[in-house]
């Protein structure tokens, strides 16, 4: 995409453009309030144009601001002042700025646009990125879309959308540069000069034969550091990483990383160069992933818009909410097994949330730490006995220093040497156990195929939680009373 | 940095390698075992060559490795083996792999080493390459080093050090291509045959006058598409992103997300060229603050050696559990404030944790979602009272739906109408305190400056857990008893 836009100067300047938009919106919505609520009908008319005159500002003010910014302030805006921007934002940028929000407020601009506004913005977009937007767009409006498509572009909106979210099909495009193995570099130049503009991050050019099968690629680098009569095929590298549309999007991040990659090849099975990946899409699958794992880890199924009404609040919450009353309710009918003991020793209803809270929090370093060097690859199942050993160790350790440490705060608060012991004992048991089902959830979840990433924090709480009252109420009830 | 070595073909080819060399260690490893248990003389000279032999494929296999790949299976294999792979790689690549690997493992690997092996792999590498390795070395390795290199060199690697960690001018390198803009472009290419090799992600080079400051970038696309005669400065982009090496690194990023940027100028006060940022850092740095901050959840201080020795572990982890340990007890001591209700009322105790537990959840849920929006420059400090009134909003129905349904369980379980709506009136107000903290504790944070994802998911759960014990047991305390 050509950047005709004022990209900032200085990595703060986004921050200045919110400010200036909302000191704009801050001015209109004065003027507006005078004609409402003051009503001088002999002075409408001239605050009327002044109304316009700030409108018509603030609109030049967007135009000239890269979409990526736009997309910036229209989040964080609340959703009456994100709107009114986003009637000032021209049509045509409409699409390139629907990219580029966060899926919660594409939702709610989308929301507020017709079918034809919705065309309109959709035929602005190249296949690639039309595939990322169409699962936000209503069917109606992505045939009309499709109807108006030639076939090239059908078959790559087919294909991108036929690949899985985070395979790398999903984030391929399909603009780059390919040239031919048997040329020199002299006519790859002239070639090249032909072009209005490269693709961005064109730091390959693709050797195809006539068969489109990649022969190799031809750094950009290379191309400017060789002499002209230079042959295509002598200096092309044949060893690069070439990615298949069905690869892991991780995975391919991860190759990204380690070999600093600007772009790669993406090929079919036949070894035809279906389209590129580039580390503008790497970068923005490893921010969003993290994201996701993040909020994933407090039981918020997407990033929410901040001021989204109530009820959409409600719905991305309400499922990690509801497991955990069921697994809370779990807990509390372990404890009522025990009513009897606790009535006879009330001292027990005070000490057993520590015995629980730290083993939950003991489990979850635990297996966070797993989870982490799962996803990185760095855990292979003839490992489990060795972290066993190390976790199991360390739960030992931590077991005799802090539950020893509150054994003698019991015996301290409440003159009783073997409530002190018992609290001692069940708190080592209850590290030992979070230690176990630390390694043994993700190991387990891995070993099936599934991602351990998902629920481990919820399951490990569960059984610490649970497994926490049980140890300290049950060793209470043999040995104290 | 010339890349000779074998970059794999496909991203799963790193497994791949990890595999072959696990293999090869394996078959040493029972040659090994015949020489030592069996005791076979006679053939003890034998099995020391297949034994050698294994060794020296090995080492072959590994020169032939990518650095980063390197890293990847040293982290992922056990120390004994970590280190007996360490051994087999050439020394002249210490360096460079050093730099890949770990804090935690890189920690284990120069362990080993002594002084004259430092040296030499520190001497490898590039001064910003060294100051991300200077930490980990000791001080008199670091003087040798230092008095080894040339003026300019020790002056790129002072000014390296000099910056904090998270800053843009910690990430810079000093790789870069720079021209003059009254030459012509026929002038640019010929200057860049000269060069062996371009520095990795030259997507720009940097126009710079006869005092070192900066006038604008070329892109390498810019040079290629136009014609020879033209002139650099008619072409040059005078708006792009230039950064300063005080920038924040986490808003460098984000720019770099939002403009799709390879490589961006990094300039001191007069506009003086010192350097560049990469996206290649960019994207280590994204991936590393997002692993810090996903470890620091859970209270991990930094990414830990999954087979690290059991007290690195617990040095890595205590701190976190010396602090719930403490917010635990507090949580205790207003349970024990009750003792004399719960005697009385032993259902109290089967139920208090579940007004605690929900009332936690749901903070977490709050907080998280506040404290990624702020991350992301989406909160200012007049949005607060939007933002508490739609929290309590939310807090009001879960409390009303989930506390009226978890009411109705204990009114069916424990046979007593009041205890259940204590229980419901319990939870909707644990719910609105954790609404309320889970609101002000980030913007409070954010308002004195401090980083808001620091602590809050502690503070939170600290709150709701005593506040919801103080709650529900004083509700009980005045109401049912």
């Amino acid at each position: 995409m050509a950047e005709v836009h004022e990209t900032p100067h200085h990595s703060d300047d986004v921050q200045q453009h919110l400010r200036e938009v909302q000191a704009a919106l801050a001015r209109h919505k004065v003027v507006e309030e005078l004609v409402h609520r003051q009503e001088m009908p002999k002075h409408e008319l001239v605050e009327n144009l002044v109304h316009k005159q700030h409108l018509a500002e603030l609109a030049t003010r967007l135009d000239k601001l890269h979409p990526a910014d736009i997309a910036y302030i229209l989040e964080a805006l609340p959703l009456d002042e994100r709107l009114e921007v986003w009637d000032l934002v021209k049509a045509e940028r409409d699409g390139e700025i629907l990219l580029e929000v966060s899926d919660a407020v594409r939702e709610s601009l989308i929301e507020t646009m017709d079918q034809a506004e919705l065309v309109a913005a959709a035929e602005q977009l190249d296949a690639d990125e039309l595939a990322d937007l169409a699962p936000d767009l209503p069917k109606q409006v992505m045939e009309d879309v499709y109807l108006g498509l030639d076939a090239e572009a059908r078959e790559q909106l087919r294909a991108a959308m036929s690949y899985p979210e985070d395979s790398v099909g999903a984030l391929m495009d399909f603009d780059m540069v390919t040239v031919r193995e048997d040329v020199s570099l002299e006519a790859v130049l002239r070639y090249l000069r032909r072009f209005d503009e490269l693709p961005d991050h064109t730091d390959l050019l693709f050797v195809i034969d006539r068969k489109e099968r990649l022969r190799g690629v031809l750094p950009v680098g290379r191309l400017l550091i060789n002499d002209p009569d230079v042959v295509v095929s002598d200096i092309m590298l044949t060893e690069h990483l070439t990615l298949e549309p069905g690869d892991s999007a991780d995975e391919a991040a991860m190759a990204f990383e380690r070999y600093d990659l600007v772009s790669a090849p993406v090929v079919d099975s036949h070894h035809r160069l279906l389209g590129r990946l580039t580390v503008a899409s790497v970068l923005d699958f490893v921010r969003e992933s993290s994201e996701a794992e993040l909020l994933g880890q407090a039981g918020l199924k997407e990033e929410e818009d901040i001021f989204a009404p109530i009820v959409d609040s409600v719905k991305n919450r309400w499922r990690w909410l509801a497991i955990n009353l069921v697994t809370a309710f779990i807990a509390s009918r372990v404890i009522g097994a025990f009513e009897g003991s606790i009535q006879k020793l009330v001292a027990l209803a005070a000490l057993m949330p520590i015995v629980a809270g730290i083993g939950g929090n003991s489990g979850n370093q635990t297996i966070t730490m797993i989870v982490r060097a799962i996803a990185m690859g760095q855990v292979a199942a003839e490992h489990g006995k060795r972290l066993f050993r190390k976790e199991i160790g360390v739960a030992l350790f931590n077991g005799i220093v802090w539950g020893g440490l509150l054994g003698l705060a019991a015996i301290l608060l409440y003159r009783d040497i073997k409530l002190g012991m018992v609290l001692t004992a069940a708190m080592t048991l209850n590290l030992l156990l979070a230690a176990f089902m630390g390694v043994a959830i993700p190991m387990t979840l891995m070993r099936f195929g599934k991602d351990p990433a998902v629920g481990s924090s919820v399951l490990i709480t569960a059984v610490t939680d649970s497994g926490g009252f049980l140890i300290f109420l049950g060793l209470a009830t043999l040995i104290l009373l």
